[in-house]
């Protein structure tokens, strides 16, 4: 599908197009981050975390930017069915990528913080593990809406339960650590933290998804609506 | 200032009006289940935290409808000026409300399972101080909401870092508790979750507060943008 089949003007066209190029570019940035923030989390990459809060303001212009072209479209082109779907979704969409440039600088600030040595710890591969399927899946859900693509989206939707199983294992391990370890409590609440953010990532990347299928269908399948 | 004000068709400002009145009541039960859930979290109120989890659908419904309304609204009318500034602001709004309906549930979720006496504890005053100001300032949020009042809205968005600081201290005073207390690690941590999701209330009735200034001055004064 092809949001630029049907219209009469050019020019509309090119703001449509417009505002799509500039979610992915914003979803392109906001994924970098989030990468980034993991690395600093799981190989201590500690640059990579300063730029990210050094950084987080091009996220939240963008964000604002992108709304005021929603705004601009709806004002002067009247958008209808498909169109003001497209318009309607990147409203949403600039909303879950600002909060994920905010999980990302989270993550970020608690890496740059912790003493321990994440990778002699119990939960590290857990956390591995979590952190890379969430990825996996923001990744996916901004393919899903380059592509407008509906299967790949519903098959998104559905590998948040699995992160969400992971995060409960997760956080059992990381309790039990807490009771164990006694001297790296502050730092394992810190991890605590940010696998909470890594979690809440796959949730954003979940509502992506459910607006490409609102796009292309037209149903709103939140909350497990179907219809 | 009023939005009915200057509308040739009575019908749609109707539409408008009705909005904003769906806005208000799912506002008003956002504000209900927050209250049932903080409420059972300090007081035990058990019943409270089950009617949450079982009415947070209807949240989640009126989000549902209320978008709908709003694309109604922008493909039939074309609004323009406060309008459009009306129905983006309701747009972002809804979500930032529902949103609030899930971190109640959390609360209800681990206020529900917690072994402890709360009121004897140390961290009890914190949490309470908390709750009170969080369920303060999403009150006041609807409040600016309903009579659009951009000099509260104004105060209300300052109210946060009062807030931010409230919580860092609980959350310093949690991880000592937890350091001291090895037999009530668990019910310390659900506790810890739940001051975090109060925290998050208060950046959501701020986003809202925002949302009421942009609206009156068309000005996005999100990310400490005051232009």
């Amino acid at each position: 599908m092809n949001i630029q089949q049907g219209h009469i003007s050019k020019e509309y066209n090119d703001e449509l197009e417009q505002l799509r190029l500039q979610v992915l570019s914003m979803g392109g940035l906001v994924e970098e981050h989030f990468k980034g923030a993991t690395d600093s989390l799981l190989k201590g990459e500690i640059v990579k975390a300063q730029n990210i809060s050094k950084n987080d303001f091009k996220v939240n212009a963008m964000e604002v930017e992108i709304d005021e072209g929603c705004s601009n479209v709806i004002a002067r082109r009247q958008p209808a069915a498909i169109d003001l779907r497209n318009v309607f979704a990147v409203i949403k969409i600039v909303t879950d990528l600002e909060r994920i440039g905010d999980e990302s600088q989270k993550i970020a600030k608690f890496a740059s913080e912790l003493k321990i040595n994440i990778k002699t710890t119990k939960f590290y591969t857990g956390l591995k593990k979590l952190a890379k399927n969430a990825i996996n899946m923001l990744s996916s859900a901004l393919n899903c809406y380059a592509r407008l693509d509906v299967d790949k989206a519903t098959k998104v939707v559905q590998m948040d339960s699995t992160l969400d199983n992971e995060f409960a294992d997760l956080n059992l391990l990381l309790t039990n650590c807490l009771i164990e370890d006694k001297k790296n409590i502050e730092d394992i609440l810190k991890v605590m933290w940010c696998a909470r953010s890594i979690e809440r990532v796959g949730d954003h990347a979940k509502n992506i998804c459910q607006y490409v299928v609102y796009v292309a269908h037209g149903n709103d399948v939140r909350h497990g609506n179907s219809e």
